[in-house]
């Protein structure tokens, strides 16, 4: 049986891995681990998953539950991710990625001398990585040189590094992703994605004395603040990215690291368009200079050839379906 | 008058900065922070220094006192310097690297803020980041590609890529330093370069009985036990390095990396010869395999052109009288 530890348990992509377990009805065990803990409100996960809380950066706590559970995959997704916070809070930024990592891998390295065997760590990057990115290095490839721009891509660089000393002296078998832009329900409001939909699903609550909103057909329009809307990502859905994360625990290659991506870009203005035709609510797009960050890329896509290569996997779902799932949870 | 913070101020670089203001006179204040206090016992610093006890992990702390001096200058030489140490303590090495840096960087922005000046943190890390070396690529040159090969390389890369982003966005201005070996009197003895030296000096110990050990010109020879003596490292003399500093500090340009080295490689071997020559002792280096270390790079030349470009500095003590001062501090 796996015995999967689960950092960052109570997240919006820990929720999606947990309902592929179940949906594959496999069998396993996970231990989940998080400062706060998981709101399953809809589902029951009580069979296969137990919650336990800690703070990663407690190394020797984090020694004994991983000592005493003896995991043989370790899915990483406790992470400080934020590119703006990483601006602010710089410190911690290293301390919540580099230094939470430095713990897990830490304790796998003394779990492993231990049990004589080989427990994966499968840890969660971030595409932010690449920095910056001149047009022609499209679509982006892992063995590229990565020029990163921000406290959050430069402790993902360090990560990076990290985990192939680790593998090449200590055998520890890690695996990293840089999992590109992905979305789908329960994701926080405050990402450019699920906040645009808010916004555009608010379009239309002046009409809702006039019927009921799940009846109304009437187009109406409004116009919404916004970045930059012409700058084009490579968008998953995060059910995708979590069929990735299990396959790559099965299947990936030790020490490697993989692209989590599409391969196909999207401006940020058609996903509102998708969002507007779904909901037929006609939407203009009003750019706030406020709102463009002066050093995004104008365009980032990935490669998925490498993934796809070593375990098959790509990405299944249309961006229509991810759009129209985030709609349907939010009524 | 200059106003130096001075980290790290009671490891070995720091006293030998201190004798170079004191030398030239310099109307200079320094704050020295540091875990323990210095012991200054052959010199009185107290008219220009002043120490306070500080962990830099601490970073309230920091900012209080780094507000409430208000230097002019930051020499940061407080690290986390060991390999060796780095692969047992990596996440320590982590947080007395990288994050004690960026508690003085952060601290460094605030206090610009506030006196609308800018106070220049000269950064000083190690030739180390440029891990994997290949003989075609010598000399080494700051716009080479680095591969770090341990913790302690990748933490400073980290803190190079932090730089610039700090230097680019907060327009703080910092300069880091490569310095390649160096050694002078002073140096403890768990390095190499003092520690062949104890083992030759102890080879005459056993003549003492006969007379003077200042005036024994007998001949002895003996044998102690190295690592690989055929590897070659750009040596240098301490005393010239921290004139490096304190020239950087004054005109180093803001935002760069300088190697600071001789750019002319010795063998350990010949190292030991000199020692020997001088000491009138004939010694035969036995390689003990326990001390080889397999990862070591067989030859490591940085090229100082970039930093006699932009200051004019370059290395003038040679080998001979830096061993020479080694042998008098012992007698």
């Amino acid at each position: 049986m796996r015995k999967i530890l689960l950092t960052g348990c109570s997240g919006f992509v820990a929720r999606h891995y947990l309902d592929l377990l179940k949906d594959n009805n496999e069998d396993v065990k996970v231990l989940g681990v998080d400062i706060k803990p998981p709101a399953f409100v809809d589902r029951d996960f009580s069979d296969i998953f137990e919650y336990r809380s800690l703070n990663l950066l407690e190394k020797d706590e984090v020694e004994k539950l991983i000592l005493n559970f003896g995991p043989t995959d370790v899915l990483h997704l406790a992470a400080f991710s934020s590119v703006k916070y990483s601006w602010e809070y710089p410190a911690e930024c290293f301390q919540n990625n580099t230094s939470v990592f430095l713990s897990v891998v830490e304790a796998v390295r003394k779990l492993n001398g231990i049990t004589g065997k080989s427990c994966r760590i499968l840890s969660v990057g971030s595409s932010e990585i690449y920095g910056d990115v001149k047009e022609d290095m499209i679509p982006l490839k892992e063995d590229m040189e990565i020029h990163p721009l921000n406290p959050y891509a430069i402790a993902r660089e360090a990560q990076e590094a990290l985990s192939k000393v680790y593998a090449e002296h200590f055998d520890v078998d890690i695996i990293l992703t840089r999992s590109f832009n992905h979305m789908g329900p329960g994701q926080d409001s405050r990402f450019v994605i699920p906040g645009f939909l808010d916004r555009i699903m608010a379009l239309r609550l002046p009409l809702e004395g006039k019927g009921d909103r799940e009846t109304v057909d009437e187009v109406v329009s409004g116009t919404i603040e916004t970045g930059d809307v012409s700058i084009i990502r490579d968008f998953l859905d995060v059910r995708d990215v979590v069929r990735a994360y299990d396959i790559l625990l099965k299947q990936g290659k030790p020490g490697e690291i993989y692209n989590i991506c599409k391969g196909e870009g999207v401006s940020l203005r058609e996903v509102i368009d998708v969002m507007g035709n779904l909901l037929n609510i006609k939407v203009t797009p009003e750019v706030n200079p406020e709102f463009v960050r002066p050093d995004d890329n104008h365009i980032i896509i990935g490669s998925p050839d490498k993934i796809f290569k070593d375990t098959g996997w790509k990405a299944e779902i249309p961006l229509e379906k991810t759009i129209q799932d985030m709609i349907t949870e939010r009524r």
